[in-house]
């Protein structure tokens, strides 16, 4: 195989794994975080997928990841639960409390497990097909305490993450799979951009006086800027309300959140699954959702529009894809998992040229 | 008290009872319609309180509103409940549907109940504080499988209702009230600045061909327009898809919905009553939404603006207002009820004038 092929996903996932081993997270960690970072490439998340795998790394080596060990476990009411997730890894801790929930939603109809102190959780989508494949719908949200990027319509402080809602729908055929953030744009989007000297399209952001940018610098600025919440200038006060939500639903159930002042990159993580089978059943939730399915891909594009898509769609299309012909990995990747093996002594695949 | 003087709350809820009950709606039933229709003119929200009561009238007239009798249970196991409403009076299904969640929710910790075949539900924002005050956190949905006026982002085709999003969350002090539409602008505000000629200050809908438009008499034309989802042609697949997710957890859970081709104004909703102390408890949960709540508040306004507010803030605040100084009812409304009182020989009360 040449450089200038596409890495296979098997590839990157072995990689990704021998570099967090050595790091001193045990394997069926390792295993889990890196199969889901490669996911989130995959599905051309390439923000929140292997883009992350540096700053976990480092954050195993200064301890502010927890490397061992399993929940504490502060609540459990068989239908709810509250962890502490001991900022063990993110996406392990996720994924588990996804597990969890479906096992208990089996017997419960819908249960709901909230984790305070796990560490970053990298990319919803990745994780919604766990409940979507038992025929169970998913609702996973997250927020960070210790960082603030987003502030309220009207206001120029910072108060909330960009706090990422996903949502796995079982249709019959392919699940649709909702990763939407309650802001316009993204911390990952906005550091890549700014990183890069580049601007947004559209004004999505506002500088420390509250005035309208383009220039994601803004918010490493000071006094910082904030990205606009969506419905921006316009109706932001619905994007504010829904990230209020989920700042809600994510840190004062699970007991711990911005109230504290968190000292560490991290996340406060809301998990609910429910089983339709609970409510009028699988087949009739198959049929109001495979019908809106339809609905939505066969719709007629309005000028300049190729096709309307569902959520999800465009991201399980690109999984298959690279599945087949290789993963299609952000400039720049590659060359930051060649220099973490060379200082870590991993041997480089040879695959990867 | 002459005509200029604003009218009392009680005396309109009065007036709404009596019409009610004249149109054959039995005294409970009319008198919790009655109130929380008049809770949504006290709190600002004047296209969905009294200004809808001609229609209910209407509907209890020609029997698309079912005027006696009760819920039929179509599942109930605990902690999870489907209701099918028989087009029973929507607000009165809805504060009974909170009432039983809050209830289950002190055993079961989460209580979600779901209705189909609901008759309209108003406003969403009155009936949030029948689970805030017993501090408990409340999650209401709504749809009308029989309306559409939206389309999904890049599409012309109306596929969903605006799918309002009510959310209570108890804080200690006042509650936070949610009630924002997954849509730019809702039906209501479109069919009265249609009825008066006017067109809204934003391109907030398109027309048949996908065109942009300000005017909200598109909804009417054929092919017809739609109401641009939250984010509009900026970032419109973050509204469809929390869209989506509504008309999910109202259709496909209650088992009907669009793919069963509803034949009459109604709507399908979903409840879900949240116990803190089934979490990390009570104090941890309000220490949280507490902190978050001031935060909000004591934000740095950007230029322009005079404060930054809490979602419900200004409606409990014009609540206070109107319970001292009289309701400001939206010019006409006092002249719809006054027909409908003659038709239906209802004395008008003489605090009216």
């Amino acid at each position: 195989m040449t450089t200038n092929q596409r890495p296979r996903a098997e590839t990157l996932i072995g990689l990704a794994q021998a570099l967090l081993e050595k790091a001193a997270l045990p394997p069926e960690k390792a295993s889990l975080v890196a199969e889901l970072l490669v996911e989130a490439d995959l599905m051309g998340h390439t923000t929140h997928g292997l883009n992350l795998l540096a700053g976990y790394l480092g954050a195993l080596d200064d301890g502010k990841m927890t490397a061992t060990g399993d929940v504490e476990v502060i609540a459990d009411h068989g239908s709810t639960l509250v962890w502490d997730g001991r900022y063990l890894p993110g996406v392990w801790l996720t994924a588990k409390a996804i597990d969890t929930a479906v096992a208990r939603a089996e017997s419960h109809g819908l249960a709901s497990v909230s984790i305070r102190k796990s560490h970053h959780i990298a990319c919803l989508a990745t994780f919604l097909e766990r409940a979507t494949r038992h025929d169970m719908m998913v609702l996973l949200l997250s927020s960070d305490p210790a960082a603030a990027s987003v502030a309220p319509f009207g206001g120029t402080r910072p108060v909330m993450t960009p706090n990422p809602i996903g949502i796995g729908i079982p249709t019959g055929g392919d699940p649709i799979l909702i990763d939407v953030s309650a802001s316009i744009t993204t911390n990952g989007l906005s550091g890549r951009l700014a990183k890069e000297g580049k601007r947004f399209e559209h004004p999505w952001l506002l500088d420390g006086a509250g005035l309208a940018t383009n220039d994601p610098a803004v918010l490493q600025a000071d006094p910082p800027g904030s990205i606009l919440p969506i419905g921006g200038l316009d109706h932001g006060h619905k994007g504010t309300a829904i990230g209020l939500w989920v700042e809600v639903m994510t840190q004062a159930l699970a007991g711990f959140g911005r109230a504290d002042g968190a000292d560490r990159w991290g996340a406060s993580v809301f998990v609910q699954v429910i089983d339709p089978k609970a409510f009028a059943g699988r087949d009739a939730f198959v049929r109001q959702t495979g019908w809106l399915a339809e609905a939505v891909t066969s719709n007629p594009p309005r000028p300049g529009v190729e096709a309307v898509r569902l959520p999800g769609q465009r991201g399980l299309q690109k999984k298959r894809e690279a599945l087949q012909n290789g993963v299609d990995l952000y400039p720049g990747i590659l060359d930051s998992l060649r220099a973490e093996a060379l200082k870590r002594d991993v041997p480089w695949p040879t695959a990867l040229g």
